[in-house]
């Protein structure tokens, strides 16, 4: 569901590992050719359509600093896309969503039955190719990183319709769910490239911070994005009865007579869902998130500053533009 | 839901590596010690039932014949238990099982969404003890195990209901769903203890037939196992559509008026399944599946013959006599 604009935006800042990302693509073309027929069809239909290739993108130009290597990269890009995809295929198995980048989901093509089974596959070659980067650091980080994960949607399951949830339970829930892969596809990228330590805690915070600000993006876009671009219905958070930051600072507004009291308290969803949307693009709410993404990018940006001055840097530092002038 | 009789048996099996089983035991119970309430009464939840311990024994039983390495030994045999269970928790997930050794399941006790996500915890947390073996081979084995596992309970998911499998289908199978985890156990515990690359072979083909027969041996408990002993209702294997050895063989039997054909086709599962149960019963099927299993394990024992004659191969010896006599 990427724009052709977003595209171009993208194609630029990938300039520096352009073919190496191609080759990621290949892999994960290649991994799809099963001797299972209807796997193979399940495979490429989950792994066709085209995403932003984000994460493994941050593997290559974080390994880009210092000794570049690429039979180590290659793998560890394929890995962080992989888990993406395997977690993306479990979590609308659990949400029952029915669209995902403008696409049926596959809960909702082959059901969620074959949907779960379908995530083990993924992460286990995600793994597969984790262990392709004869790395046991970074092996270790893949797997940490998926309990990071898998624990955060639970927090996440746990707090379904919990009003009584802080900013910082906030932070800490996207930390966990999402900011972990992108600073294991940073952190990783950073060891595979011979980064020295410091350089390694410096992606890793990148990672952490650019993570933080997508998440907020993210949940920001489920409110105002025009779902012919988001590629998935308005308003999901709240009708799973997740609450994100633009829902929070609803809450905050107008502690009485709020429609996300309503939604959560499963009262007339039909009416309140999109009442709760206009209330937030009708306020200052969406600058307000939009602030905080952007103080995440900042932070992100700053970061870039102590690392050698190379045309990857600039890449990860338009990166941090891009996410917040993202669309979808 | 292990009898005290089936205790004795095996206690006596596992001498050789008692302190070591009892470790692994102890680093499950540590694990579910996470700073999240309800996560670590989750944990405790699924892992403190008492299972056979079958998995994590062949490990550290293979890991026994030349270099006794147990500081490897031990994460790979907590890995491969987690993993066992991490299987279970989506298995019944995906099935809506309500009972699973006696206790009601993960599913059934907190809902389908959040087993699949502790399962993916469990998965993650599996993968980490599989790296803590410091053996990037043996993590690798675990990965593409997985990978086996996750293909395998997809190719049953695709075949629910299909009335058209052959016996070849039943082995393929059981042999990726199954018997993939108790080679892993005993290859890995091969590797891990320094083995020759001949007895890691003869070690990975002797799990190879133990897991095949575990896996016919719990087929026909489905249909003659007691549910007390059994921990689960009996014939579920023919609700879920699953072909299991013993119905085929009833198939071959009646091609015409078959319960199995009726509870495929829908037709009073509620009459059919007890009558199947019956029909099996009361036949050979019952001893033919036995025998089936027997020479599995026969093939097993056999493969024994090559290795070291110490205590730990009387143990694997005698586990292929457990498993053709278990109950549950």
């Amino acid at each position: 569901m990427l724009s052709e604009a977003g595209y171009l935006v993208l194609n630029k800042i990938y300039e520096p590992i352009q073919g190496d990302l191609a080759k990621v693509g290949e892999d994960m073309k290649a991994l799809c050719n099963v001797d299972i027929p209807w796997l193979t069809e399940m495979l490429t239909y989950t792994l066709s359509g085209v995403g932003k290739m984000i994460r493994p993108a941050l593997v290559l130009l974080s390994g880009n600093f210092y000794k570049y290597n690429r039979n180590s990269l290659w793998p560890m890009a394929t890995a962080v896309e992989l888990m993406h995809n395997a977690t993306l295929v479990h979590d609308d198995a659990i949400d029952k969503s029915s669209v995902r980048r403008g696409k049926s989901t596959i809960n909702n093509v082959w059901g969620g039955e074959k949907a779960v089974l379908l995530g083990d596959f993924l992460f286990a070659r995600a793994g597969e190719f984790a262990t392709d980067t004869g790395n046991l650091e970074v092996v270790r980080l893949f797997t940490q990183t998926l309990s990071t994960i898998s624990s955060g949607e639970l927090i996440q399951t746990f707090n379904a319709y919990n009003l009584n949830q802080s900013k910082e339970d906030y932070i800490e829930r996207i930390a966990c769910k999402t900011a972990s892969l992108f600073c294991l596809a940073t952190k990783t990228g950073a060891i595979l490239g011979q980064a020295p330590r410091r350089s390694v805690q410096i992606l890793n915070d990148y990672g952490y911070n650019l993570g933080i600000a997508f998440q907020i993006m993210d949940d920001i876009l489920d409110f105002i994005g025009a779902e012919e671009e988001l590629g998935k219905p308005m308003g999901s958070d709240l009708s799973q009865g997740t609450l994100t930051l633009p829902a929070m600072l609803l809450m905050e507004r107008y502690s009485d007579g709020n429609p996300v009291i309503k939604i959560f308290r499963n009262e007339d969803k039909n009416k309140n869902i999109p009442l709760a949307i206009d209330m937030i693009r009708n306020s200052s709410i969406v600058e307000e998130c939009f602030m905080e993404a952007a103080d995440y990018c900042a932070r992100a940006r700053c970061k870039l500053n102590e690392l050698p001055d190379i045309e990857a840097r600039q890449s990860l530092a338009e990166l941090t533009d891009y996410i917040i002038k993202r669309k979808n």
